[in-house]
C-alpha cells in the first residue's frame, strides 16, 4: 500500500441505466451512477478513487485491478447472478489478505457477500418510502467517528430483522423503521486479515447516498478497512521441525513415507 | 426430526484403501474405515447412524440421505477437490436449515468447511508422530460433559496456531503440542440454524478415534448440534405489509412500480 | 440441583406499596406485587418456586435461600442502592459457580447485574406510555422457543440504545419503540459456570408481565439458565505438579523459596 | 488528551522491596521496580510517562493523576486486597469513560480486573521456572505489529486454562508451556468507551520484563488502548421527548405523575 488508500468502487449499474419510468427516475437522483455519487462524495486526499462497473471488460475487476485495491466497495441488486464464480473467488482471496470490503444496502445478497459470511444473509425487505432512523450503538467504534448518536432518512426501503448472519458482527449501526422493523444496519467483521464492512442505508430510488451522514458512515468505513500492513503474500502452512524437542518416539517412523511426504 | 438424531458420518473413504504400506498401516488401525470406527463408538439408542462414502453414487448423499440426517460428520483429506461443488451448495442449504454439522481433523480444508466459515482455514501442521494435550477451555459446555479438564493422545499429527477461522467461533478445547505449538481444537459455531462443531483430533494414521475421550467428545457434539426445531422450511423474506402504520408518504407513489414488485 | 428446578423471584416490592395514587395504580395491575404475578405464571411442574422480598430478614437471601436457588429472577428499580454489598458479593459468587440469574426491565441497573457486566449499564429512557414491538433477532435460541417472530406491547417505557453492555451478549430480542428508539432487549451472557439473561419489557405501571409472550420468554430462559450440571464447588487453582515433563533448569532453584510456596 | 498519550504505569512495588534472599533476587532484576522497568522500556516521543505505587499518597492514584491518565498499566500481587474499594471505583468509572487499561501477569487477580470482568478470573498456576512459548493467534491486530509468529520465554511462572474471563475477550496472544498447559496469555476487551488489554508473560522473579517482544506487546498495546476520543463526559440518560412521533394515548396520563418524574 502507497501513502495513499486505493479504493475500487464497483456498482453493477444496472438499474440507473433503466429502458423505462423507473430508469429514469433513478437517473435523476444518480446521473452519474451510484457509484459516480459515491467517488464524488469519497473524494479526499488521502484516497485514490476509481470506479469499475459489471460491463466492463472481466467485469470491472481485472488481475490489475484488484491487485491494487486496498478497499472495494460492491454495489449490487439485480444482476448479482451474473457475476462470475471465479472473480467471486479471486475477491475473496483478496480479502483474506487484507483487502477491505464494504457491501452496501442490496449487496447483502451479493455472491461476495455471501461467500465471506458463509450464512444466507437473507432478511425481510419492503418498499414503501417509509422513514428510518439509524442509531449509533457503538459511538466508540471508528466507523461511527463525527456521526451523530441518531439520525434520520426520510424514505427508503425497510430491511428488517431476522438478519442471517454470523455472530461475531460487531454492531456499529441499529436502524429503526416507520413501520415497526428493527436491523442491523451496520455490522464489521474481520475474516483472517480482511475488514468487511455492511451498511444497509442506500436504495437506489432515493438520495440516501447524497446524505452528508451516510457518506461519513462509508468514508470512515474506507479507513478502518484499509489494510494495515498491506496485502499479505500467500502464507506457507507446512511446519516441518517443531519449535520445541520431540522426544516421543513416533511408531510411524518404521514405515518409509518419504513419498507421501514429498506429495504434501 | 423424530425421537432419534438421524446421524450421517461422512467419510472421503482413500487413505484406508491405499495400495501400499501406509494403507496397509491405517486398514490396521481402521479395518471397517474411519466411518465405521465412528459409527460403532457412536451407536446408542438415542441415535440412528449410517455411513456415507465418496465411491457411492451421488457421492453418498443424494437428497433421500440428506433430506433425512439431522446431524452429518465430515472426514476427509487428499479428496476435498472431488467433491462436488453442487453437493456442498445443497449441504450447506441444509446446514442454514438446521442440519448438524461436526468438522473432523483434516476437514478443516474441505470445501463444505471452507464454504461454512468464509475463511481460508489454513493452519501450521507437522507430521511428527508427537503428543498432543486437549484442554477444556469452557468446561461447562454442552460438548464438554464428562470430559475429563485434559486428556493426552500419545501419538497425532500436529496441527497448530493461527488458525484462519471467524472469531465467533466458541472455544471449548486448546491443544498444547510436544513440538511447542497450540490449537484451537474445539470449536463451536452457529450458522442460520445450523451448529457447527469443529474438532482436530483423529488423524488417519493414529488410533485416535478409538479413545474413549474423542468419542465422548464426537457423540456430544452430535447431540448438541441436532436440530432442536427440526430442519425449517425456507422462510419467505418479503414483508410487503407493514406492521405498524406508516404516514410517510413515498415520493415513488407517483410511479407506477407495480410492474417492478411483481417481478420482485 | 433436584429433579425440579428451585426458582427464587425477588422483588424489591417498594412500587406496589407505594401510599400514593400511582402506589394505587400499581397495584390495580399487580396485586400481589411483581413477583406474585410471576409466581403463577412460571407455576409448571418441573420449577419449584418460591418469592424473596427486600423487606424480609437478610433482605429475603439468606444463604439457606440462596444455597437451594437454581435460577435467581430480579427485579429491582428505586431501592438498588439498598441492596447490601454482601449479598451482592453472594449472589455474583453463586452465579460464577453456576447459578442462573435472569435480571428483569429496571434491573439493568441493579448492583447485581453492573457486578456481573462490569459496564455501566446506562441507557436513554422515557415514560410516554408508547408502543414497544419486541423482534425475535435469533428464533433458534431457546429462550425463543415458541415465542413469534415478533409481538407488540401495547403500552410501556422505552428503554434505548446506547446500552453499556459487553459485546458478548447473545442478541435474542430487539426492540422497536413507536418514538424513533431501538434496543437490545433480550440479551443472554454467560460468565464462568453461570448463564445470564437481560430482558427489558416489564415496567411495573403496565401489565407487561400479564402478556403470554413476556411470560414464555421468562419462562424459557429459566431452563436455559438452570445449572446442566448442579452448582460448582470452589475450585482449587493450584497446579503443583505438570502433565508433562519439564526439563528446564529453573535459576531459582538455588534458592529456598520453600516458604513462600507454603503461603501461596 | 493532548499530542502525547499520557501514561501512568502503577504497581503494588511489594516484592521489589523483600527483605530477604527472595527479595534480593528480584532486586537483582528490576532495581528500579517493575514499574521503572517498565518505563524506561517504554520510552518514546508519542508518550508521557508516570509511575505511581502503592505506598504513596492516595495509593498513587490521587484524582490530578488519574483524571490525567490515557493509559493505566497495572502490576500487583501479594498486595491486591489493600487496594482501596473506592479507588477501584474510581478506575472503573475512568476505564468506562475511556481510559485504557492494560493488565499485567498477576493483577488478573487485581480488584480491578475482576471489577471490570465480572467473572472469578481463576487459572490454573505454578512456578517451575519452564520454559513458555507465545504464539501471535492474530497477527492482525494492532497489538500484534512487529511481534514474531512465535516467541519464547526461558523461564517463567506457568498460567494454565480454564481462565475465567468473559467470551468476547478478541485472543491475541496463546502460550504453550513446558508442562503441557496452555493459556490464552493476551486478551483484548472492550466496556463502554474503554479498551482493556490482559497480558500475563511478566513475572517477579524473571526478567520477562526486559524481553523485547514483551515490550513491543505492551508499546503496542498503550497505543492501542489509548481514548481515540478523549475522555466523555458523563451521559445523561433520560431522553424525554420522543425522536418520533407518538400517537399512543398513555393510559397513565390520568395520573398527575409529575412529582414522580421530577424525582428521576
Amino acid at each position: 500500500m502507497g501513502s495513499k488508500i486505493r479504493v475500487t468502487i464497483w456498482n453493477e449499474f444496472v438499474h440507473e441505466r433503466g429502458n423505462d419510468k423507473m430508469g429514469e427516475w433513478i437517473r435523476g437522483i444518480y446521473p452519474e451512477g451510484i457509484h459516480g455519487c459515491l467517488a464524488k462524495a469519497l473524494a479526499a486526499d488521502d484516497l485514490e478513487i476509481r470506479t469499475a462497473t459489471l460491463d466492463m471488460p472481466e467485469q470491472g475487476l481485472p488481475a490489475e485491478v484488484l491487485d491494487n485495491t486496498d478497499v472495494l466497495l460492491w454495489w449490487g441488486h439485480c444482476a448479482h447472478a451474473q457475476v462470475d464464480d471465479a472473480l467471486v473467488d479471486r475477491i475473496q482471496e483478496r480479502v483474506l489478505h487484507g483487502m477491505g470490503l464494504i457491501v452496501l444496502h442490496s449487496g447483502h445478497m451479493s455472491k461476495i457477500f455471501r461467500r465471506m459470511m458463509g450464512t444466507s444473509c437473507r432478511l425481510h425487505w419492503r418498499e414503501a418510502g417509509e422513514r428510518e432512523r439509524v442509531w449509533t450503538v457503538d459511538p466508540f467504534h471508528p466507523i461511527a467517528q463525527g456521526v451523530p448518536e441518531s439520525f434520520a432518512i426520510p424514505h427508503t426501503e425497510m430491511y428488517g430483522e431476522r438478519f442471517d448472519i454470523p455472530q461475531d458482527g460487531h454492531i456499529v449501526f441499529l436502524s429503526w423503521y416507520e413501520g415497526g422493523n428493527v436491523f442491523r444496519s451496520g455490522v464489521a467483521f474481520q475474516r483472517d486479515a480482511g475488514h468487511i464492512f455492511y451498511f444497509s442505508p442506500g436504495h437506489e430510488t432515493y438520495p440516501i447516498y447524497h446524505d452528508p451522514n451516510v457518506q461519513r458512515v462509508i468514508g470512515n468505513a474506507v479507513r478502518w478497512a484499509a489494510p494495515a500492513n498491506g496485502i499479505l503474500p500467500g502464507r506457507v502452512t507446512r511446519q516441518r521441525d517443531s519449535l520445541e524437542p520431540i522426544t516421543t518416539r513416533d511408531p510411524m517412523a518404521q514405515l518409509d513415507t518419504s513419498e507421501l511426504h514429498k506429495a504434501l
